[in-house]
């Protein structure tokens, strides 16, 4: 079995104005859907980021992979090292920690590495899931994922989700997507006010919630110090506190004085930051992020090494369709450490998607693992083509929350150990 | 697809009296064979001890998975667990360290593992190297594995390998194997006589096998103090050195004075043991197995956290058959950071074998991957009824390299720390 054909298709969906540290969603999330074909006619679908540098990248590669065996994923990896060479691809927003050639290449790899999986599982009759070791459990929780936000792009008519902008407002937020889609646990996106603001926001929802895990993720606006006063005064509320400072060194200087785990996206994001990472006691669980982290079965590697040390797993989200909630909820499935709900933009698509309605569905805030062939998700074409034609028109090539606020605030400054 | 039947054949070949720290091997060394049959006509095959107390498990474990998926290793592993309950088998030479019940479970999955991985080749007509994500090697080399040995066991004729307890012997033992296997490492297993004609040996070795990588491998027969001045001494002339002596403390001290990386298949032989030994420095090189790690993708998943924190890798080996050599050469093929020659010791069974011949071959010290479905070997059952009459008649239940000593040095005593 070889590669015989592999097309990469951007798209673009709207966003609502979810803020952030670094400012404010755009009114499109890109993705770039890829699919890769075999000469014995099975397709794999794998799903990836949609800025320019990167895109180009995975087109390159595409190129060079044809004829590989599907199976053959080192080669794979290797096809694709080379392509990517010494390229550090620097996503602006910074909300998954700095750039690397390390991660450039393992983000390339990914969406390769998920399509390959797909197509074993078709050729094997079995879910991706069975070819990770098979389920630990039959379905995946995800925590519902707040946002502060504006209630409209400026300019545009109000979104259905309506503004969150105090806790009043959150607590809102997070009564509609519970109800909406049976959550069981709880993360606020912080970085946005200054922390008291969001301690309030956090103690609305334990109020709000009581006993629901809840998280809070200022995406490291906090100063070591800051970081050490909030979760003195959230402790007994929160699950875990999620990147309130940057680097290891941060990390761990608030982790020692902590009463709660700190978790990470930002800090621990190759597998050389976790040699320091776990010598300073800098973490307590990592967010582990197929897109980065070089694909589905890298990261169970990863999950056994946070296993081995006393890492707790939760897991990472960018805006994605549904071929990412397939893969996560696969992934998620096959490591039985995952000990925390994963995170999904999910709910912020509001229906948008690549992938044919019915196989992914959240029933008690969680989705079933796909029990067809590969990772279960078949395409929509009518959908990727008219979410290509957005991208062809929305005029983003690139995601750009700061330059986007600026729009509207010319002296916005992202957040950075800024409180 | 559901296993239907398991079948667990203990068996016995000819061994030669090779010594090492804890006495001499037995005339007979035992193995276990496990078939796994599935309801749609697919077998697996997989090999482990022989040792009583450890088959005992493993046919319990036989019967407590029938009816379990093949694809479902979790929960093949969670109800091997449950079988295994809070035993420890601690095998009595000590020579893969201390027994634990993590151990003891990782051990009985292990066989079974390897089966389920080899009907889920046969299943998707790929060889198992392309489960564990394709090969990065299209042979393994495999090293020279030396021992001191008798001339013959004691009342029988020489065996067809001769003695060799000095220098000079080991020498030609060396030249013997390499000219039948082509090996290009060379591994002497030490713990014998006193460090300091051991160190002979592996001088003369150096001089008859110019830059030829060497080991050497006491069993932690020496104290920290020794093993430090024995690292000294053969600075440039050792690969690497191997358990000289024992625990993390022991060999951290000895790390950190000596000019070889350190290996081991002593003091880290479960997970638990790798966030100590990385602490602490205590070793350069894990010599992985499968066996003991729990199977062929767990290993996968200790060798992507051994190439995250700078730990290299080669394989371990205890007298083993094909199926064993064929899991080894899969997962071998298939870790990229396997960095030295893989030990061995099949050129000590001199041809007997459960396995049909033709599949495994040694060329250039190599044994390339098989092509075939699953582990590429099927079964000789003529050999294998008579290696299990051979188990029924040999009245061996358990490996005893002490016990078997002492009828020939009545007062002998295991090296440990000895000298």
């Amino acid at each position: 079995m070889r590669i015989s054909g592999i097309t990469v298709t951007p798209v673009a969906f709207h966003d609502p104005p979810l803020l952030n540290a670094t400012g404010v969603h755009e009114p499109w999330a890109l993705r770039g859907v890829v699919e890769v074909a075999t000469d014995d006619g099975l397709t794999g679908l794998g799903e990836t980021y949609g800025d320019e540098a990167h895109l180009a990248m995975v087109r390159a590669a595409a190129d060079a992979l044809l004829g590989t065996d599907p199976y053959d994923l080192h080669r794979v990896g290797t096809l694709v090292a080379e392509c990517v060479g010494s390229a550090v691809v620097t996503h602006q927003h910074g909300l998954t920690g700095a750039g690397s050639n390390q991660k450039t290449a393992d983000g390339v790899f990914s969406p390769f590495e998920v399509a390959c999986l797909d197509i074993q599982g078709k050729a094997a009759g079995r879910p991706v899931v069975d070819l990770l070791g098979g389920p630990v459990r039959s379905a995946v929780p995800y925590s519902a994922y707040l946002f502060y936000k504006w209630a409209a792009h400026p300019g545009a008519p109000e979104d259905p989700f309506g503004a969150a902008l105090d806790p009043g407002g959150i607590v809102a937020q997070a009564r509609r997507l519970v109800a909406d889609y049976g959550f069981g646990s709880i993360k606020l996106k912080g970085g946005v006010f200054p922390p008291d603001e969001e301690v309030a926001a956090v103690r609305a929802l334990a109020e709000a919630f009581p006993g629901m895990p809840l998280r809070l993720d200022p995406n490291a606006a906090w100063t070591p110090q800051t970081s050490v006063r909030v979760a003195a005064e959230l402790a007994g509320v929160l699950e875990y506190l999620e990147d309130p400072t940057s680097g290891i060194d941060g990390m761990a200087e608030v982790a020692s004085r902590s009463p709660m785990p700190l978790a990470t996206n930002m800090c621990v994001v190759t597998p050389d930051h976790l040699p320091p990472a776990v010598a300073q006691g800098a973490i307590g669980v990592l967010l582990i992020d197929h897109h980065y982290w070089g694909g589905l079965r890298r990261s169970t590697q990863m999950a056994a090494l946070c296993q081995t040390f006393g890492i707790e797993l939760s897991m990472h989200s960018n805006s994605h369709l549904g071929i990412s909630l397939a893969a996560m909820t696969h992934l998620a499935a096959a490591v039985p450490n995952v000990n925390h709900a994963c995170d999904t933009h999910t709910p912020w698509q509001n229906g948008q998607d690549v992938v044919a309605a019915g196989a992914l569905r959240f029933s008690g805030g969680a989705v079933a693992v796909p029990e067809a062939p590969g990772l279960g998700v078949d395409l929509d074409r009518d959908a990727l083509a008219a979410m290509h034609e957005q991208y062809l028109r929305c005029g983003i090539t690139r995601r750009d929350d700061t330059t986007y606020m600026r729009r509207f605030q010319p002296d916005y400054q992202p957040k950075t150990r800024f409180w």
